[in-house]
């Protein structure tokens, strides 16, 4: 089904006004000093906003700031978004990189790291663009601290 | 279900080898000329092996060539080994990150590329590690050819 | 469910317009200049529209510019008005080729290639129709660039 | 799971003998007067195998003929080999196309043909390899019987 | 989840319209010169209708003839109106039938006309009701064009 | 999955017999006194076979009556032979008939014997082959008895 | 999903009646003359309303018997309010004792009975409380007709 | 799939010697002093058995009590003998009680009870042979303890 | 899907009074003589109000006790809020500790206990916040009735 | 299915020691330095041995150390051996406290700790016998770090 009904109603006011003001993620998250998938993230509902995104995002983007606070308000129920297995062909690709290489980076990380995961909620990740002779590269960066299982 | 009978015969001819050799991914990666997690995409049947990684794959764990040959012709039936969504912590935390931050990754990949998608063909992948005083991180890089949809 | 909740605004603006002006999905591909089932994907918002294909969109369909402008914005979130398996025969029966034939055609596929991928992305598709003493056959033709795998 | 399992035992038969004759599906399908794609289909049991094509298989794979016989009599049961949602890339991709590209297929051979279905078993296909400037190219046609559906 | 979202706008306006005129399905099928199951489908959006059922629905119905057109143009999306397994018992046993029967109906259909199926398109079904000493029964045929399975 | 593993013990033995025997369903049928789709099923494993069918069978197809009892032993766990929605294309478009049709048999039913099922118990089956200019046709007969809800 | 969407108009009719009539199920039950569960599958539009059964309960209700009427008209689509396995527990551990005694039941229903089925339709089922010592314990009849499959 | 590979070994020990000894589970039950039911269950490995029962059942159907002991030592792991939704006839009108009478039964039950549970573990079931002019029926009693919600 | 439409009337009401109100779960749980937890379930419609609770809820959040008495009335279909598996992360760790744990949670209580479950109905759990030099803790303490199988 | 075709060699050889010595994880756990619920764990190949583990379980189980290294030997790979929902009724209730109350602990929680998660890997876990006038009670312990969402 359609994206728009499984995103919270601060979607839509965001997205509107990104698109009036015609402003790129990459200006936002510049001036909000965060990631640019933060901040794309944050659209979707997926990340929560400080206070000061908020006084940051209004101002940026025209929006009232009590609006805002009042939609953003709450924390995020993460992960409504998306149905797995995608279906778009572009965030397909990602999640074919785990289902093809999972158990190999699952015994790469345990022979280097031991016994344990990396977080994906201390975490970060980053989009870059390199462009050589062959074409546009895009590289993601996918950072976690690596927590060791309690023994118990 | 257990991992084993997922695999093509020639998981458990490496896997025992490598154990009996007591070698790391990393040292073969090394000797093989290839990244460690494309070497463990390997031992599980997730990618191809070049004529010559069979050799230095042999001499390196002791294989017979003509055994290793066998096992690993024919062209990997790649995303056998995982059922979706991965029940391992460790691998579903890579699970989650794409359903977490899908949508906002594809915005961003739309945004500086246009229409289209990361290549998972065209591409590479590594894990490293790093640390400071918090405790290790554990980075995994994916990089692919952007691949623009065609006009037609 | 039904097919219209799961389709983008511009697909009931297109599809109302195209059977107000009374137009084939042939006679506007001729137009615009591209094939007709690039059309037909842009009507179900499963392809992108380039800033002239809404132009001559517009005047062929007598749609505001403004309004197709705004409702072909953004990047299309690909797959969304197919539930799978397909339920309707005509879409069932293409589903049925790539489930009864989908590993002969890897087979072949990596024989004459090697190891990679046909792509889905840098890739064109067109339907012809052909006629003899038997009746009328379509023909589907699917011409999608060779990826090799990279080699890390 | 892995595709063995999936395969009635003439499929080993017939890879074993094909791989020890370094026979080439291309070089097979000439002999047995098919294409290539239906001999693959052939040996993972997709597709039937006519008395001619088991005394031709039998001599060029030299396997007796009285095994061959027995191991491909009876209907195949078709479909068996693939789960859905492929997983291997490179058959996942056709699923894709039918996915994206469902609906605008339908709705273009509806306005050739009017209300019916391309035939999957009145049916044949066939890959060729194209090679431009720009690299290789896989073109897969799909060719089958229209057919009506009946007014009752 | 209910019926009726799944149902095209021309289903709410059949029905009504049948219920208002108190009329049966065997008398519109009568009217109409199709079969009570035909009409049934296309009450429910699984068939398509003529311009001369257009005609007689309108009349017979008291239902203006260009809504009638305009809600039944275009081709019928089929299979909507049903998600399998079915929910309600007397779909169910049908359901049930084939799910016990299926090999079996194989088996004979192979035996009596070769590798092929039974079409479902060029395809003709009816209801007849049977009444003896023991009570009511339910006759139900099915009658499909046998399609053997090209040789390429 | 391959249908064998789901086939109880008896399968194997009667299959065998019956191609050693060179036999049809149609002439065991004729001897053992029922329909050929219930012999079918009764050698899927989705039958009961009664002390007289298995006297005949034993006879038919040379197969010591003590092994057969003791296979045919207890009751059919019926079902077991088909995983649900049907790959293989002749048994599909017996389950598309009732995807697509089903809500349609309803109705008719409804109309013609109120509130209740046709049965899938007290039921019997039967396929005949009809022939005429087109071509062949298959008949598939369902006739079940009518069970109407009990009031309480 | 909320039990709300699945359930057809006149859930709602009959229970906010009801909610406002301060009525029980059982006093509904006794003056319609029906069981309980009956009447609580009528208000959920799992059972079917006699013209009697429509003019007690307008009566008892206070809702206009046309408006009744009209709402309860057509024959249940069963089965609709219920996604299983069931999420609320009051309704799992029905589902529960289904799963673990299910193949138990069927021995001894089998060793009872012979082949054949306990019937869902030609069927009635109450529930009584009983109290001793211990607490109270809810005791649930099922009651159905035994159908033995047909010999065909 | 088949049910054996679902039973653990001690099924296929109990159901052989039963066989052989050619007993019901109507005299085993009595002997056990345990309900047929139970007794069914405990040979789907559904239900423990006593010290008693082992020695009961070893000495009734010629099993070494050490085997016996040995086989149905640990605790059941309830469940694992059915796949839902049930395929066989059976198994699966019990099922389909629970889904077209689940929110009928929870409404009563909560209207006789108040907020909780029928239990399943505090738990009995028995079944019945009636037969009255119209034939046999099937009566099947559920009883458990009723559990209302703690208020915490 | 988003949370919103799971979600029974009442939710919104107390979760728009609660953050008008400014209130915690903690303050609300105090007034009330409820858990925390309770409080928050009761907020989702997955735990019942008693009249008592009603009156003290209406009274801190100043929602009209007849509003809140009619939106709360009738028993909790529970379980509705929530998807499996969870797709937020802060749900998804506690269906991780069944997945990992689950059996041997089994081994364990089934040691201590004997045959029998852990009751979810007579049951209560609570979070207390812990620090130390670590950081925070999260415990998490589920207490519920030990309820043995009846041997019957 | 039967639950171990999912579980590594280690548990066999575990369990079946602990049965001959008829030892409790109790007394193991204690001999370990470890919790019962992590030893349990241990034999279901859900949590890792430590070399001490290892030589402490050789000792108590009279388990040859090199085998038990052997097998023991690499990464656990963890929920392999248990499918979601659970069927056995004491894992299920455990199932259904998070698929009840999932979204008010996560209400609790965030209130508590503000955005973030309780980790599931440093985490502990253990269950206590209660015992009052009303019976017998069982408390489950969960405790995890809480992690806060890194602001990037």
């Amino acid at each position: 089904t359609s994206l728009a009904p499984r995103l919270p109603p601060s979607s839509s006011t965001l997205f509107e006004a990104k698109k009036k003001k015609n402003l790129t993620f990459e200006a936002i998250a510049q001036q909000v000093g965060r990631d640019e998938v933060a901040v794309a993230a944050l659209f979707y509902g997926q990340a929560m906003a400080s206070p000061e995104d908020i006084q940051k995002l209004s101002q940026m983007l025209d929006i009232p700031v009590d609006q805002l606070e009042s939609e953003l308000s709450g924390y995020p129920d993460r992960g409504r978004c998306l149905d797995m297995p995608p279906k778009d062909p572009t965030v397909y690709r990602l999640f074919e990189i785990v289902q093809n290489y999972g158990y190999a980076y699952k015994a790469v990380l345990n022979e280097k790291f031991g016994d344990g995961i990396m977080s994906a909620i201390s975490f970060s990740t980053k989009i870059e663009k390199e462009t050589d002779e062959k074409g546009d590269w895009a590289k993601i960066t996918l950072r976690g601290k690596w927590l060791p299982y309690t023994r118990f």
